[in-house]
């Protein structure tokens, strides 16, 4: 089964974020899972799954479609960083789908993409050509603004499209990667100062843990902050490691943590893990899990 | 699917374990999911599964032939409450199986063991025919060892078989009821007093969580005291709140909790109740989770 999860850069004009979900869900053979929303973010993530690459190919195209003509990033203001009105569009492979079959998707969607739309494309993570380009942060530095002088640097051209960047859509990255979580964590103060600390103190780039990348975001419409997380690998850094460690830090400031919110959908392993380290089961084993044995059972 | 999760006086002779596990396993249709042995409780906990309602009474009927000739209630000691060699048999409603389809299988089920064995039986829970019999604690108050007494008394006139206790099997509680989670709490002590206080302090009848019934136990064989608990409905009484609970009346002793234990299986969704408490998600809902919302889309 192959996953794909894009990022389109509106999170508020409800009549786009529907025409791209009734874009997706009236594609033959692929399942929309979820849309989720942010105004503060002015941006939305959409999840859809499919056994076939052609689909999921197709309802990714449909996405483009329908997102270019409504999306103009000259306009666009949002909290979040993006340099694409379609951001970036991981392929995602879960249960028997292999790894080299979402990179043969990914880069298959690209090319088309590249060809019907004009936009750059930078593939990244496991399909990146490149080793300097394969960290979306990287690539996504600078932002949509910065990005006109940046792609005329040669360690920029881009992999498919033009060497210019699309007027209205920006650039796009298209790739294949592991299941991510998408977790964010809103803090009890609108200092945005607090927010830092805390996305400081928790990303392995900076010191905190290896497979965490966070940024600070003011959610203007709440009056909070929050510490927006991306989980690169939950095996390794599973969620509630990440909770206390944003816990620590903030509480040194006086602060608490309001709610958390997974962006998209959360595999029900990582939240087993929450629940098993927090009760200190001994011997913890997924199939402890009555459904999981069923299944176990019946396959 | 009908679930059947019996209790046995054994947990130590691995051949008697061993045995009854095949005798299970070796029922046409019937998936034997979990064997859970303790030997401080000295008590076993099978749980398996069938779409048949023949197949699981076949499994319990088999279950019955090897228990009862290998365990000997006048010689057995444990930690654990009992009064019969095959001590509790509850039949649960799984999917879309229905209570009644239970009732009436465990029904079926005890009249021909009362038959084949000559063991009294009690129906209990959902299958139990006297209000006051209906509970569990209530039927095995005073143990196998008072039993005959008991059983003489015109209130405990057994559902099925002998007015007379079998005198190595003692007597058995067969009946229907929901699924329970059984949740055992090991503290960092041996003083029993302390495991007392927090089963008083988180059992419903004395004051407690509503849901939870909990029992202090020695576990010799590990230097510690043991608060052994069933969650009766953890979706008003969560593993959590149970937990917190235990822990904080522990803390009153200046005890830690060491660790816990799911006896048998745990369903999903009480794990993800726990998860989501700890990490404080907002607007949880289970279709949140990857894999229930593919199948949710599958079927």
């Amino acid at each position: 089964m192959f996953e794909c999860v894009p990022n389109v850069s509106e999170g508020r004009d409800a009549s786009t974020i529907d025409a791209i979900a009734e874009a997706i869900r009236s594609t033959p053979d692929v399942h929309l899972l979820n849309v989720h929303s942010d105004p503060d973010h002015n941006r939305s993530v959409f999840t859809y799954v499919s056994d076939s690459a052609d689909a999921i190919r197709d309802a990714t195209l449909r996405l483009y479609d329908v997102a270019i003509p409504r999306v103009d990033l000259r306009i666009h203001h949002g909290a979040h960083p993006r340099v694409g009105a379609v951001d970036v569009v991981p392929f995602v492979p879960l249960e028997t789908t292999t790894m080299q079959q979402c990179i043969d998707v990914s880069v298959a969607t690209a090319q088309q993409i590249a060809e019907r739309h004009h936009i750059p494309i930078y593939l990244y993570e496991h399909a990146a050509r490149h080793d300097e380009r394969r960290e979306l942060p990287v690539i996504r530095s600078g932002g949509f603004e910065n990005f006109p002088q940046k792609i005329h640097d040669a360690r920029w051209v881009p992999d498919f499209g033009p060497a210019q960047v699309h007027p209205t859509a920006g650039v796009s990255v298209v790739g294949a990667r592991v299941p991510l979580i998408a977790f964010n964590i809103q803090l009890g103060t609108d200092r945005i100062e607090v927010a830092q600390a805390c996305a400081r103190a928790v990303r392995g780039i900076s010191g905190g843990l290896r497979f965490v990348r966070a940024l600070p975001i003011a959610l203007a419409s709440k009056g909070l902050v929050q510490v927006s997380m991306n989980l690169l690998d939950y095996r390794r850094t599973p969620l509630h490691r990440a909770f206390t460690l944003v816990e620590t830090e903030a509480a040194r400031f006086g602060v608490t943590i309001v709610s958390s919110e997974i962006v998209g959908l959360v595999p029900a392993e990582a939240m087993y893990e929450v629940a098993e380290w927090h009760l200190r089961v001994s011997g913890w084993k997924k199939n402890m899990i009555l459904e999981e044995r069923i299944r176990e059972r019946r396959t």
